[in-house]
């Protein structure tokens, strides 16, 4: 893990992670940040949703793409914002894959723009994302 | 947690939720994300950055939302997107308050914008966000 | 999460709250109290038990009483003392569900007493509790 | 980790526990609980309470008690009923200390009642505690 200079980076750059989400992860999910949303943690209440089955919570999913971005922008990058659309649900033992990439730099700002899909097992899109991260200039 | 109808929902509705971002917490989010940015988990690292200091993930201070979007519009809505900007990091030890505010209702598709701002103990804002959350109709 | 006072609480107030008991919070448990009986961590064992199968803690459980005593005493409740009776087994991915209530007050000291019974999924009462709260006064 | 027989077990047998409260102790607790009451997660919160600090859940220390009936009761034994009586806090830091003696046997229900105590590092008695534990008849 290294740190990148803006110059390094360039449009068209990708970076991918991948990983089965587990039970754990749900519930480690809902312990760092308070939410004990039934859908998440309930079998019982899941069953009777939409989803038939408990659902990760977005903002786990959308967790994920934080590995990209160190990638693409190197130890150091700092994340100043994101965007995130929920597209479908993820479920235990679904496996979701990020592919992000990096679609335009602002050379005046040091910033880099990032989209991010994460599809799952079958090809489906569940999400689509977009990063705005800057690359500090060394002292 | 119960339920909510989109009736039940009102603009100006608000919720909060608070504590005190651990360094448990921010290596929890590392092990489920998988973003080991040294800036998060490496404190020699983080000495030399532009922090001095260890910062939680922006997406982990964002996951904080959740529990008000729970709040709010009760068990069974559904997250459709998420926008958050960061503007000031937080760091291990610091007290930050979610506080979040239904802006609009859109009838025709029975979805609720949910404006969403964190600040640390000190009164700075340190995260500002903007949800669209959608409540189901009952079959 | 607000405080109350003593005089915002009423004999019949209630709350709930429901989870799903996974494996990963039976483990949570025995990581923090050290309690690694086989009956919770071990397959092979529980298998030869005369539950067939790996029980949560009985104190795990109880434990989800908690947060029902936190909705009714607001925060700055003090946990005075708690009484529980384990009625049956939990088993991983059983979901259980605390109900409680005020039964009285005791205006001299401000405490008051609370009743809870946790039933699983299939309406079976696995736990009853009774706790004593305190409100502080304001400064 | 042996199972015991109902007849290996006497009046006056005595086990103890000890261990340092940790903030990840805490916040694990409140992870599996669903509890997340300020007095125990956020630090400005308590800084302003009678506690001046942030205070473990009573149910955790509680929760220690388990390991000692464990080593009492051996594998296999089924605990029936606890009771805890919190007298004093328990703050990050302290260590606090469990010892639990076997108070009386009923040999016509194979129970046993096992008194409990809790101190911290200043010989402070933060917890007492009774439990009924059962020891199963072999098949």
């Amino acid at each position: 893990m290294i740190k990148k200079r803006f110059e390094d980076i360039q449009v068209g750059d990708k970076a991918t992670f991948s990983k089965t989400m587990t039970e754990a992860d749900i519930f480690a999910f809902s312990a760092i940040t308070g939410d004990f949303n039934p859908i998440h943690v309930n079998i019982e209440f899941a069953k009777e949703s939409i989803f038939k089955q408990r659902v990760a919570h977005g903002m786990l999913t959308a967790g994920l793409i934080d590995q990209t971005l160190t990638n693409i922008g190197g130890a150091g990058n700092i994340h100043l914002s994101q965007f995130v659309k929920f597209m479908a649900p993820v479920f235990i033992g679904d496996t979701v894959t990020v592919s992000s990439e990096v679609v335009s730099k602002d050379g005046a700002k040091n910033r880099i723009m990032v989209k991010s899909a994460v599809s799952n097992q079958d090809g489906k899109t569940v999400l689509e994302g977009e990063a705005l991260i800057m690359i500090p200039r060394e002292k």
